[in-house]
């Protein structure tokens, strides 16, 4: 049987898990790839570490060096994280002639155009399945299983440990810091969570979706986004007692041919497949032109989940696939996007409210008014009176009609000026 | 740009999906392929009947002779029904040098092994993703996205007819009947749907699925099938008050070591994603043993979204990604298959078992007994009284622990000999 010689560089906990794939189901890989993945090098930071996975004394290696040099080697899984020296070394692995699999969202984010345009000047490839939703295979699906389509819409819960924190705090009245605790109790979260919590991550993630699906090329730092670390449990409360659920989300649409992206808190139907997405799941509901919706769910982190992107990425790789891929959608090649970004103010959408106002006669129809003046109509309203925390002051939650972005923004604006209302206190959109 | 040669033979509605892509997407579809797909000839029937497609005359044709001797087709979409003329015509199709898509689960799940050997032997390639789920990309998932995983068990539901149906009956109380009716007017049954409602269409792709996900080469016609013909609208009922739905399930599972397979109603908790597909929706549940679980739902029918997997099969073959999987995979070909068969009557379950019984006492005593001798201990027991339709007799339903299918099935046997017992009168699994 045909060879093929693998690397691994960076060995934490997905490296770990890609090197058990490798070594202690070899025989299936090599079934499934018809060639034998031949693990030639592992590149640790530290070779005094202990790990969890026995390697042969001359796999194990701290130098990324001998990877370089090793002309056996056409493969590598390229785990390290951060952008440097993530990219410098990803450059060098693809001047030696090696194929680079990635699991490393924010330098795909941050540098995909850079690293894609390097990789086909050298006649090399690069794959990332492992950098959007873990084990969901949702690159391979929107860039070669459903390539007939026009995708219209795209949205995700692409953030794990948020979608675990809240799932506890909404279904398990958990406070927000005694669930981040149990995330990072249980491996979900980092020491620092905050890139996970303030949307960074989500909004990386939906930044190379909606490159592969609309053919788009955002700077991620300029999509709009929001995290769930300043949400109040309330809100959580409240939309579940309106029948919704409230989720981080990642969001991309076609309005009018422009693309629309947003990460933030809404509020989604329970009932509806997004809505149910429980603990550290991930999940993708995608609208094609041709397929009409379509929806994925697993496992969006975690070591074997994200090792089975990765060795199925090394296997596209080891055969063939992924250079094909490659060459015909001209990933993030030099050139025009093929898709305008919409004005984020012009983003229709039906919009939860809630004031904390003056518990005193006529606050409803200031309110309205001032609603109405600016064409937002009012679904229905909630006094939560019993929830006064103030003496005097009480909140109202509002569900609006559908109103553009930039018509509830200077609403509100004009609301917080009024005497009757101490504080718009939240603003969440409800996907539709 | 690069062209490559394409045809359709079989313009049914499929076939008219297709032919709409092609031609109204084709720009779309050669910038996601790297190369224009030329639709060279559509092979139709009779050339006199009305279309919702108009092609070129010099394109329509209804001998399709003229797409053997063209060797400018390279790929063609065969979407002709049943076993024959579609065997032969695909055999033609192959050793003139083409390779080909097709959607005919039937023909698959009946002579796949003959026509993949024989395309191996010719050097071309069958791809089949539309075969099985409609839109719902899961022939490339299992073989490709997840080929680093072992499936471990793999349940769906593939057949959207049936799903229409009983979801029709669960949800909004028609009858059997009507629903049928309904489903007929609304395309999703054929005028005979007895294949659909029997579980002989889901059976048959259960057969594909089984193959690439366990490496099973099974007789579609051995393997246990009912379907939802026989079901009695108070089983929704009574399933519905425990928690539970009633789903024409797809089922496969590897245990201890061999493959359990089974097409049957089957009650799914109410929440669970597969509880939960609606209408003529698809869906499948895979558990992969480093992936975890995954869940895929889509429309499983239709024009347009089985056009839109039979396209992305045209384009993969096109640009040469088929080709890969379909040597590497050694899909159907010659040899033993990589698993054995379990004995269906060692596969455990959970079961709802429903009486008619005489209403006196000491009945439930009579019963338990007879299944603690069989191994088979009770969860519940729920009588409902108020549903006798005979004099003195009374429904009796009985949710059991885990027992194996054989121990039911004796048990079942000798509570049918019970003088309180008129009839065992339904039995179904419960789904773990």
């Amino acid at each position: 049987m045909e060879k093929t010689g693998v690397a691994i560089v960076g060995m934490g906990t997905v490296g770990a898990g890609v090197a058990r794939l490798l070594y202690d189901q070899g025989d299936r890989i090599a079934r499934h790839a018809g060639r034998k993945l031949w693990l030639t090098h592992a590149v640790v930071r530290d070779l005094k570490k202990p790990r969890d996975i026995d390697l042969p004394a001359d796999v194990v290696t701290d130098d990324v060096q001998k990877v370089i040099d090793d002309d056996s080697v056409k493969v590598v899984a390229q785990l390290i994280g951060g952008i440097e020296p993530a990219r410098t070394i990803m450059l060098k692995l693809l001047e030696a002639g090696k194929d680079v699999v990635t699991a490393n969202k924010a330098l795909m984010a941050q540098h995909g155009p850079e690293l894609f345009d390097r990789a086909r000047q050298l006649g090399r490839a690069i794959a990332f399945e492992a950098s959007v939703a873990g084990g969901i295979p949702i690159v391979a699906n929107i860039s070669q299983c459903l390539s007939a389509n026009q995708i219209v819409s795209l949205q995700g819960i692409l953030n794990g440990t948020s979608n675990y924190i809240i799932t506890r705090m909404d279904l398990e009245g958990a406070s927000y810091d005694e669930a981040v605790k149990e995330a990072q109790e249980l491996g979900y979260a980092e020491a620092d969570p905050s890139m996970d919590v303030d949307g960074t991550d989500a909004v990386q993630k939906l930044a190379i979706l909606s490159h592969l699906a609309f053919g788009a090329r955002p700077d991620w730092t300029k999509i709009p986004k929001r995290g769930i670390d300043q949400l109040d449990e309330a809100d959580l409360r409240y939309a579940r007692q309106l029948g919704f659920r409230v989720k981080l989300i990642a969001y991309s649409k076609l309005v009018g041919g422009k693309l629309q992206l947003l990460v933030g808190p809404m509020l989604i139907k329970i009932g509806t497949p997004l809505a149910e997405v429980r603990a550290n799941y991930n999940a993708v509901s995608a609208i094609g032109d041709a397929v009409g919706p379509v929806f994925f769910h697993g496992q969006g982190a975690g070591q074997m989940p994200t090792a089975s992107a990765v060795v199925a990425d090394m296997i596209d790789m080891a055969v063939g696939r992924t250079k094909i891929t490659f060459e015909t959608l001209e990933l993030w090649a030099e050139g025009q996007t093929r898709v305008d970004m919409g004005d984020p103010g012009d983003l229709e959408g039906k919009f939860y409210l809630r004031f904390d106002v003056k518990d005193e006669p006529n606050v409803l129809a200031q309110i309205a008014g001032v609603l109405g003046k600016h064409e937002i109509s009012i679904a229905s309203v909630y006094q939560h009176d019993g929830d006064a925390t103030t003496e005097g002051i009480v909140p109202l939650v509002i569900v609006t009609h559908l109103s553009a972005e930039k018509n509830a923004s200077s609403a509100i604006k004009e609301l917080d000026q009024l005497d009757c209302v101490k504080k718009v206190a939240e603003r969440l959109r409800i996907l539709d």
